[in-house]
């Protein structure tokens, strides 16, 4: 049924040197750390190579892992339109959807995972990380022998799956060796609490959406935007999507323009063109901002990498008013530019913004009109949110860590004894607290 | 009158050794070459940090060139909207445009350069690149010590520009030591000839555009956009503008259908929202194109780099049936990727195809049809013509030539002899040939 190979990505060089400008002491922790896995062959497989957090984190970390002397990979799994399909429905499901996967979609799980288990028994690898649901079960389809560590990395809220798709992945997901999520409230009871590590997605400081970016510039920049840049701005980076309640920004924006008449609200998105539910929701925000002056919507910017630089560099305050969240990258772009954030006090945006410390979390529109006023009217308070914004990406959401963290994991998993120990290395290495 | 500073650009780090992969020879030459440089200053003034291929060119060779050693920066002129409107009246009347510039244009032109020359002054090089007209006439109101070396690299044709224009810029550039061209037909006579270098632009064969992707993924990819991955496609990748003859694109496309009734057409283009004659030959070639199945028209595609390379990768072949063009880096990343390009038998187009080796040039819609016929018809030649052009970027076109060409140029002019000689190379350095 099922055809196609392993698809290997090849990702530009990286250098873990280029990091040491930014946290010269976790480069230099990953590179002592790293000689002890000199060589350890990696293989990340995931669903897709473009677009989404998992491919813009795996652009970097494998070149990374590679520089550091590791046999790092990247595969991605062949399409399939009908596997896709019934991922589709799984990911659902497992973020709480009711219903069942009908017997037929459970056949065209386990086939393409049969398939797929049957094409990574070519692999010779060390370590073996599967990224989410798509490809979980081919694990247990492997014809050969197991790698030294099967990983599941789970990016999903996983805390209150649908019963009845639960039951059905959990046979296969039991198969790996340790889970790693992003935080603590996604992990299901039904893995042991020292077979999870807990990782954040990260980002990568030299990319083009996050390389410092002159603040002049950026203005300068968005003027060919119809942006006034010596008004202030406010901007919302995200999908037109009602999780991430655009009604509310414009709320918000409403409620703040009383007090600075000439403010601008900015409201970015990438939007797929097929995807009707977007464009229907572009549509309804489109007819709520009433055509109003000052409220610019853009879908799909020329150079949206740099356009979204431009924007997180040059506004006043970024809002990311969602109501419901998975990590929030986008939280963690703008603060590293040393954006002010005013975001919703859910999911990963709390693991990123302390409340008054290094942004502000809000409940409502309201709410967060009211910390608008207050930064626009506190210069001061707004460059001292600033600072401790970019040192809390500095300190904990830079890619390095990201790397750090999966070595000390693979140290906890005292996997480097199974590779031949380099002489040179003063040992015991050492050991990680769990 | 005008305000504002300098912008240095920070790019993310390169380094020559990544490009090792690709042109080993070319590589050890500008490792070799640029130890004679070692600490040499070179400053690069321009009009865009974003947008365009200057832009995308220094990007990548400036910290090429800091990475082998040299001393190199990016700097950008602050934005003056009078300004750049003169200018844009500047670039067209360099390429012929008929009329004059008003007393008060050649005002703003002088006295924005005139501001620019003091602030360029302020920095401490030993070559000075000044990118195109814009910026220019500053090097003559330098209030400090000229650089050792001043360079004009001219990305535009001035074989015949607008003689009254023409006259009024020439005592400006007359004051530079050296000029560079990218290619003979461009040069103006009033330049001595032994003051003339000629250097292409060159593709970055490490960015998100032109990393190698893998012909599947590159299929898959293009499914989003309703291309059918089993049928063959033809893709013309440039904006709307009658000099790229998107009609005789079309034309091409229904003469080949005859025989090939499957046959898919894409054409992309990158437009702004904001340039109403774009967008007016935008409607009219729909409108041409009558909703025809088999014609895709694309305007600011999502991940327009990854799209680009997608297509570029995906393509049976590759359409550039432009009627006038600069150097057209669309068919060098094309060839780059061993697609067969039919191109129109213009400008720089001339320079890359070499007519039934390694492409095809063409002076007609029916002559590209006939082209594209032949090649749909004979795999193996397709074959044999894809190897040759990815050959002919593999040996002329990449970002380490152009390093070299200019390192080259440096030692021509014997600027090495202005450096302290470091004491352990071998003397006398290599002379290389003008």
């Amino acid at each position: 049924m099922s055809q196609g190979n392993l698809q290997i990505i090849d990702c530009p060089p990286k250098h873990l040197e280029d990091y040491h400008q930014f946290t010269p002491e976790i480069v230099d922790e990953v590179q002592t750390l790293a000689n002890h896995f000199r060589g350890l062959k990696v293989a990340h497989v995931n669903a897709t190579a473009l677009g989404g957090g998992v491919a813009e984190i795996l652009r970097c970390l494998v070149p990374l892992q590679n520089d550091a002397g590791l046999q790092s990979s990247w595969y991605v799994i062949p399409p399939d339109d009908a596997f896709f399909e019934v991922t589709k429905q799984i990911h659902n499901f497992l973020q709480g959807k009711e219903g069942a996967l009908t017997p037929e979609q459970r056949q065209i799980y386990i086939e393409y995972n049969r398939f797929l288990g049957a094409l990574l028994s070519k692999i010779d690898t060390d370590v073996l990380i599967i990224h989410d649901p798509q490809p979980a079960a081919a694990l247990t389809f492997l014809t050969g022998a197991k790698p030294k560590l099967a990983l599941w990395r789970c990016h999903i809220d996983t805390s209150t799956p649908n019963r009845s798709v639960w039951d059905f992945l959990l046979p296969f997901l039991k198969n790996f060796d340790h889970y790693v999520f992003t935080m603590a409230e996604y992990t299901n009871s039904a893995f042991p609490q020292d077979k999870i590590s807990l990782i954040t997605p990260h980002i990568d400081p030299l990319s083009p959406k996050n390389i410092p970016m002159n603040k002049e510039e950026a203005k300068n920049y968005l003027t060919r935007f119809g942006i006034n840049p010596s008004q202030p701005l406010i901007t919302q980076i995200s999908r037109f999507d009602p999780w991430k309640d655009p009604k509310g920004v414009i709320d918000a924006y409403r409620l703040a323009k009383k007090e600075f008449p000439d403010l601008q609200l900015a409201m970015v998105a990438q939007m797929a063109t097929d995807d009707p539910e977007g464009v229907r929701i572009y549509e309804e925000v489109k007819s709520y901002a009433k055509s109003e002056a000052g409220i610019f919507l853009f879908t799909n910017l020329p150079d949206n990498d740099l356009a979204v630089n431009a924007f997180q560099t040059a506004s006043d305050i970024i809002l990311q008013k969602s109501i419901r969240e998975g990590f929030g990258l986008t939280v963690t772009e703008a603060m590293w530019k040393g954006a002010v954030v005013v975001g919703g006090s859910v999911g990963g945006i709390k693991l990123q913004i302390q409340d008054g410390v290094n942004g502000f979390l809000v409940n409502s529109p309201s709410e967060a009109a009211a910390r608008v006023i207050l930064l626009l009217k506190n210069p001061q308070l707004k460059s001292q949110l600033s600072q401790a914004a970019r040192r809390q990406v500095l300190d904990n959401f830079l890619m390095p860590h990201k790397f750090l963290q999966y070595l000390q994991l693979f140290s906890k998993l005292n996997l480097s004894l199974l590779l031949p120990q380099p002489p040179n290395l003063p040992l015991p290495f050492r050991v990680l607290p769990p």
